[in-house]
């Protein structure tokens, strides 16, 4: 196994940044968060898909989905969103962590019209899958009646980045006998499963591409090297 | 790149699926999750590392944490954790979809008085960096006391787990001139970084090997081929 090095820690100055180009970032790679709620005094959660349009995030869900007629009443919402990068092995329990990028979103959800819905739809295919409205049809109107559009603004003060970047703390006696360091982690796309229905001759669409160089395996690594 | 052939829709068979060992598979393979409460009327969230002890769920966290401190005084909590196992890409938009395993636990989060704390902690340790705790010094009793565990039960009706698998849904017309099929992601971990004080000599130790061994880059696919 080839050991690399870590550079020096980083994870001060980067815990708690509140950059949005780093909201962005994680919200354009992380296209799944959980939407929280409150329903009946008790928290209600549910694991969606969403993609950042923008300054806002789309969600979209089935119009007969209860706890979501409930969130576009405007019932106040959480949306977070993170990415684990990494686990973090320090010299002992105490200062083991984890690498990760994390975000919550604040807010009220509003109810997309049928016309923004088409184009929000649009928008959320592409963004999951890039390029993949070209190759099929477009969405019928009773598709996008049975289909519940919402969007959540990301305004100033409504989020919350964090990370954790970098390697382990330094232990007090200087250096280790013990292995520290960090075992990154990423999301990696394998090879595409065709449907048996397939013609025969059908090859891999250009959107098919798209999704997988979007989880490439040999992506640059989560920690900075020496 | 190589195309291989989904087999035949597993979908409905698999959605909804209630069974107790998904579930803990889940929580064993998916050590990250969102805890969510209810402050001031809204919700509250936060992304949270965890493992499952037989029949609950430990988490921890400062006990400077407000918020963790007004669910160990007894607020409703969501634990969501999911897992994206990959990105349907059907005939149309509106068949395309995600496969992925889901859980929601509901319930009250109980706080672990310090003995309990003591082996919560190392087998939190264990649960999350096999074997790291014959490798490190033992949490000592301060570090003990600046820890918040808690635990939060699994029972029966307090849990739900969905998942999807399998290929897209047929299209009406039978066979298809564009690709469908099923672009599979999992995590993987890369090669240990090494901190720079590590001793010279100092090798990958067996928690390393185990953690990357966890996270393996050819594991079997998680859509079934034929």
């Amino acid at each position: 196994m080839t050991i690399k090095t870590l550079g020096q820690l980083t994870r001060k100055s980067d815990r708690g940044c509140q950059e949005r180009a780093a909201l962005d970032e994680l919200l354009d790679s992380v296209h799944t968060g959980v939407l929280s709620t409150v329903l009946d005094g008790a928290p209600w959660s549910v694991p969606m898909l969403f993609v950042r349009d923008g300054d806002r995030v789309l969600l979209h869900g089935s119009t007969g989905a209860g706890a979501l007629q409930h969130v576009a009443a405007g019932a106040p919402v959480t949306l977070t969103v993170f990415s684990l990068d990494g686990l973090v092995l320090a010299w002992n329990a105490f200062q083991s962590s984890a690498n990760y990028r994390s975000a919550v979103l604040r807010g009220y959800a509003k109810v997309l019209c049928r016309d923004e819905a088409a184009q929000a739809l649009a928008t959320l295919t592409d963004s999951l899958l890039p390029g993949r409205t070209a190759e099929i049809p477009s969405a019928t109107t009773k598709e996008i009646a049975a289909t519940m559009c919402l969007w959540l603004p990301i305004e100033d003060g409504s989020w919350l980045f964090k990370s954790r970047t970098g390697g382990s703390t330094p232990p007090p006696q200087g250096q280790t006998d013990t292995w520290t360091g960090v075992v990154p982690l990423r999301v990696v796309a394998g090879e595409p499963l065709r449907d048996s229905w397939n013609h025969a001759g059908v090859e891999v669409s250009d959107a098919v591409r798209a999704v997988v160089a979007a989880y490439p395996a040999d992506g640059s690594p989560s920690v900075e090297e020496v």
